[in-house]
């Protein structure tokens, strides 16, 4: 832990000249996985409550730069398929704050001191922050998750299982979600978090975790391969108890066409 | 002008204490006449390229109040239909700015400094800003264009006749027209750019301008009465030289109900 604290201090110490004032970003990171959506979340040393991996904008980049940059130190992917989608602006968004100045028990200030940062030295996150929330899409098998520096784990949860978040992270959360659901039909989400091979019902299992409801088997199957976007592959998933499903694969250059003008879009 | 330079000069020397520095808001605004669609556009003094409406954000309020009262500046309108769309970060997409580290000829800020700005002056306008896009959908004929502190006009142009716009605007207006075509099916678009009362030519030509091309007459109208939004009114369009067409309105709790789902979503 002093190890941590030492690091912590450097950190704050080099933020004021390092990032913009004001602004920072949150990230929600989608896996699938045994037909679960999944996100990744952060558990800070003294807090119950988990959060979003987020992360600031140095001086000369961009946003999206930021992005990447917080996506790989999170996930150790670079390359990963990410979008922003809304800016959260509440004034009182932040860190509930008591009158006479002070941070409240229970909230990420308290937590930064017990880790040893003294009030003067938490300046940094006690100023307003508007975030720019941004959704990634990655493939599950392939992230190997690495808590920041704020934190003591960093791990994957299933969408009913983490409880309440920290600050306004279950609004940033919700949004996430109804953007991917607006998005389904215009951008490449069965791609980048299915893996390479996969099967019908994995794919339906996707889309109705996205969508929030059940789906007709035959009306999915059907609809999906109308679209001409997916390669039927000469095998089958083998070790599974029942009847083996035939693989697939996304033809990427049809697909990417198709999603220009929404897989749905009929006019 | 003498006037404009005080407010300008007052205006300036307040800002850094009203706004949040580094952020920026500039919105694109819709409307409908015609046929056509329009955006609301304003010109410098001093400078030939036309910009987007534009504020900053009081320390005190939501990216969206600042919107909305960007907006009414702009429009003399409340209630406006509006949509944060996307944060532009470029950190080279401010004014340009030579190696001495004095204004480029042309640009925003030798504009200013001919309003009377000192160079030591211009420093709010002299620093980064991100930028978020908001797009409105005004009704054409309630609004009362004023041009803001540092312009001369605000007016209607439409699509292909106002140049190339300062800074990074022309982006802010592409990336506005494609969220807004992606949106179509999401977003009670119709409703808030026609006027209360209006013909299916009208509606068509909407959406023929939104998704950039020309449909079927008869399928359009199909489609639009199969969504059961539409309400044919007992009136037609007088003073016409053809053949007098049915004026309709929008079934406004249907609609709404039907964009949750996505107009064209069949899943």
């Amino acid at each position: 832990m002093q190890e941590k604290k030492g690091d912590l201090l450097q950190w704050h110490s080099e933020a004021e000249n390092a990032f913009l004032p004001h602004i920072s970003l949150d990230c929600v990171i989608f896996g699938f996985h045994d037909g679960v959506l999944k996100i990744l979340l952060l558990k800070m040393k003294g807090l119950d409550q988990l959060s979003l991996p987020g992360g600031f904008m140095r001086r000369e980049e961009t946003l999206e730069a930021a992005a990447i940059r917080t996506l790989k130190e999170r996930t150790g992917l670079e390359n990963i398929f990410l979008q922003q989608y809304h800016v959260f602006s509440d004034p009182g968004r932040g860190d509930p704050v008591g009158i006479d100045g002070r941070d409240e028990p229970g909230g990420r200030l308290e937590a930064l001191r017990k880790l040893g940062m003294h009030p003067a030295k938490l300046e940094w996150f006690g100023q307003r922050f508007i975030s720019v929330g941004f959704y990634a899409l990655v493939e599950f098998s392939r992230v190997e998750p690495k808590p920041d520096i704020l934190s003591e784990t960093c791990q994957w949860y299933g969408l009913e299982e983490h409880g309440t978040l920290v600050l306004d992270h279950d609004l940033i959360l919700s949004t996430a979600l109804s953007t991917l659901r607006m998005q389904l039909n215009h951008q490449p989400i069965g791609y980048n978090l299915l893996p390479r091979k996969f099967t019908m019902p994995e794919l339906q299992k996707l889309y109705e975790t996205i969508l929030g409801k059940k789906l007709d088997r035959r009306n999915f199957q059907r609809k999906m391969l109308s679209y001409g976007i997916l390669h039927v592959l000469d095998e089958k998933r083998t070790g599974v108890a029942h009847k083996a499903p035939y693989l697939y694969s996304f033809q990427l250059r049809n697909y990417q066409k198709a999603l220009r003008s929404g897989l749905e879009a009929g006019w």
